[in-house]
C-alpha cells in the first residue's frame, strides 16, 4: 500500500498507443484449442465446433467500482477477469477466452498498467483462459476495463436462470458476506490512514474478508465437481449483488417462490465476528452485500444425496410455488419477504 | 442540434439499475439462428456450429472520441455499433451479434440513454445483429460505450491481415478523408455557436462529409460482393486510423513493402473542395484521417480482371518485396516513406 510508485516511471505518451499495445501483449501465449486467432487482426477467431459460445462482459470503472487507494492494481486485474469467468461457470460452461478494453488517463504510467496487465495474465494462466482481443484508449479521467469473457458447453450442460421447479433444494457454494466486509475494513483503513499516514494496521484478524475483497475467486472447481458427482442444477447464479438479488433472479426467471432459511446462510468466523465488532446483522450482509463470486443454483430433490455433506455446498431452502412468494425464514421464525436492495450503481452516488 | 432536451427527463436514479436495463432491452427480438439465448442470464448463448466464431471490441469515450455537443446520441449508438461490425467484416465474416456495456454519469436522462439505444436498435435491425447481453453502470463522468462484436465465418473464408503477397494489387473501397473533414467542419460550427448562439448555419455543402462523420455505413455490402464475384483478398483491414497506418498494419503483418499511388487515392469532390477552402492538403487527411470504415485489401493479380471496373474498388497500388519499404508514390513521381501517424490516443490531450 506504501510503495513508492515513482521509482521506474515510463509515460504513456511517450510509448504511444501501438507501442503500449505492443508492450502489454507481447506476453501472451495462446492455450486453448479453439482460439484459433488472438490478438492483432481486426477481429479474434474462435472455433468451438459442436459446443455452443457463452459470452458475457463487465465493465469495471473507477470511482464506483474500484478505489485504487487500496485496491493493487495486479489485484484489479486479476479481480476484472473473475467477475467475468464467474458469469461463464454460472452457466456451466468452460471459460476460454476473454477480451480487454481499458481507458487510462496521463496519469497511469507504463509500469501501472503492467501491474494490472499481470493480474489479468495470472489469472488467465490460472484458468487457462486466452486473452485474444482488446481496445486500449486514453481517458479523460481514471482508470476503466471493460471485459468480455466467452466459454463453451454442450448445448445439453448449460444451467439457465428459469428452471428451478417447485421443491428443488436452493444450494450456494461457500461462504457470503466477507468481500463485502472486506471492504468496509479497508475504508476503514483508509480513513485512519488519511488522519495519520505513519499507522502500521495490524489486519491479521481481517484476512480472510480482505483476500475475498481483493482477489476473489470464480468458482471453475465447481463446475468440474458437478461433473464429477453427474449433477445437473435446474437453475443457475452468480452471487456479484448478494444472495437475495441472486434469489429473486432465479425465482422470477423460473416464475417460483422460494423459502430460504436465515439459520442455513454459510458464514466464516471471521465474517460473524467483524459484523459483532461493527455492529452490523451478519444476514444483512449476506443477503447484499455482494461480490461474493459464489455459486448459487437449485437442484432436483432427487439430487440431493450427491451433495450431502460435501463441504462445498450448503443447502439454505427450497423453491416453493411462486403463489407462495420469496421469503427469508428468520431463526425466530418469522417469515420476511425477500427483496433486493442489491447493488444499485445509481442510488450509490 | 438545437432540440430542447428538458421536455421529458426520467432521473436514472429513480429508475435504478434493473429498470434501466428492463427499458433499455424490452424491444429486443434475435434475428439471427446463432443467437440460442439473449440478454437476462448470466452469458448469452450463441450456437455457431461448423463456422468459426469471430469476436472484436471496441471503447468509445465522451471527451476522447466524440463530442456530445454536435454528436446526437442516436449517431454515437449507430456509429458505435458501426465500429465494431466494421472489424469483423475486415475479417471478410458476417457480423451476429453485439453485447452492449455503458457507462452513464447522472448528467443523463433516461430519454437520453434511450436515443442512444434507439441507434443501436436501428443499426442492429439494419445490419441484422442481435443485441446479445452488456452491462450498465454509472459512471463519475461523462459517458462511455464498449461493444463486443462477435461474427462467424467458415475458416477458409475468413481474411486476415497476414496474407498480402508481392505483385498483389492494393485496393480500398469507397472513398476517404471525407469523415475527417466531416469532424472538422462540425467543430469549426461548434465554435461558431459558442460566440453567436443565433447563427443558422449553412452545411449543405458539406452534408456528406458530416454523414461520413455522424454516421458511418460498415462495408458489410463488399463481404456480399466478393462472394458473388468469387474474390478472396489475401489480406484485409478496415480504415479506422486512417490509409498510411492500416497499410503499414498489413504491410508489416504480411513481411512485404507497398508502392502506394497517390494520384489513385479515392476522393469525394466534397474533400477536395473542402480541403482547398481548409487549405489542407487531401492526400494527407486520406492518409491520416480516419474514421472512413472503408475496407482496404489485397487480391492477387490473376483477380483483377474480377474487380475492374467496378465502383465499389479502387486499385492505389501494389505489394511489393519487403526489402523496398513502405512508399507512398507522389504526383511529381516522388517516393516517400509511409509514416503511421494514425490516431494516437495519448498524444491527443
Amino acid at each position: 500500500m506504501l510503495e513508492n510508485k515513482e521509482i521506474n516511471r515510463t509515460n504513456l505518451a511517450e510509448l504511444g498507443e501501438f507501442g503500449l499495445i505492443k508492450r502489454l501483449t507481447k506476453a501472451i501465449k495462446l492455450v486453448q484449442k479453439s482460439s484459433v486467432k488472438g490478438v492483432g487482426d481486426d477481429a479474434a477467431v474462435l472455433n468451438h465446433k459442436d459446443n455452443q459460445t457463452l459470452v458475457t462482459t463487465d465493465l469495471l470503472i473507477e470511482g464506483i467500482h474500484f478505489d485504487l487507494s487500496f485496491m493493487p492494481l495486479k489485484h484489479l486485474g486479476y479481480k476484472a477477469v473473475m467477475v467475468n469467468l464467474s458469469d461463464v461457470y454460472a452457466m456451466n460452461g468452460k471459460a476460454t477466452q476473454i477480451t480487454v478494453s481499458m481507458a487510462v488517463s496521463n496519469r497511469f504510467s507504463l509500469e501501472a498498467i503492467e501491474d494490472l496487465y499481470a493480474g489479468i495474465h495470472l489469472a488467465c494462466k490460472a484458468y487457462q483462459v486466452d486473452l485474444v482481443g482488446g481496445d486500449t484508449t486514453s481517458s479523460t479521467k481514471g482508470l476503466l476495463i471493460s471485459i468480455t469473457a466467452i466459454g463453451e458447453a454442450k448445448a445439453e450442460d448449460i444451467v439457465y436462470r428459469n428452471g428451478a421447479k417447485t421443491n428443488d433444494l436452493l444450494v450456494v457454494t461457500g461462504d457470503l458476506g466477507a468481500a463485502y466486509l472486506g471492504l468496509q475494513i479497508l475504508e476503514r483503513e483508509k480513513q485512519v490512514f488519511e488522519v495519520n499516514p505513519n499507522s502500521q494496521p495490524d489486519l491479521d484478524q481481517y484476512a480472510y474478508l480482505i483476500e475475498r475483497q481483493l482477489k476473489p475467486e470464480a468458482r471453475r472447481d465447481i463446475v468440474k465437481l458437478f461433473k464429477d458427482l453427474k449433477v445437473k442444477p435446474t437453475a443457475m447464479i452468480d452471487i456479484s449483488d448478494g444472495l437475495a438479488s441472486e434469489t429473486i433472479h432465479i425465482c422470477q426467471q423460473s416464475k417460483v417462490g422460494c423459502r430460504l432459511y436465515e439459520e442455513k446462510i454459510p458464514l466464516d468466523p471471521q465474517v460473524i465476528a467483524t459484523c459483532e465488532e461493527l455492529h452490523l446483522d451478519s444476514t444483512t450482509i449476506a443477503l447484499s452485500g455482494g461480490e461474493d463470486y459464489e455459486l448459487l443454483f437449485t437442484i432436483a430433490p432427487s439430487d440431493y444425496d450427491k451433495i450431502k455433506g460435501n463441504p462445498n455446498f450448503t443447502v439454505i431452502g427450497h423453491i416453493t410455488d411462486a403463489s407462495l412468494g420469496m421469503h427469508l425464514i428468520t431463526r425466530a421464525d418469522q417469515q420476511i419477504p425477500l427483496t433486493a436492495q442489491g447493488w444499485d450503481a445509481f442510488l450509490k452516488k
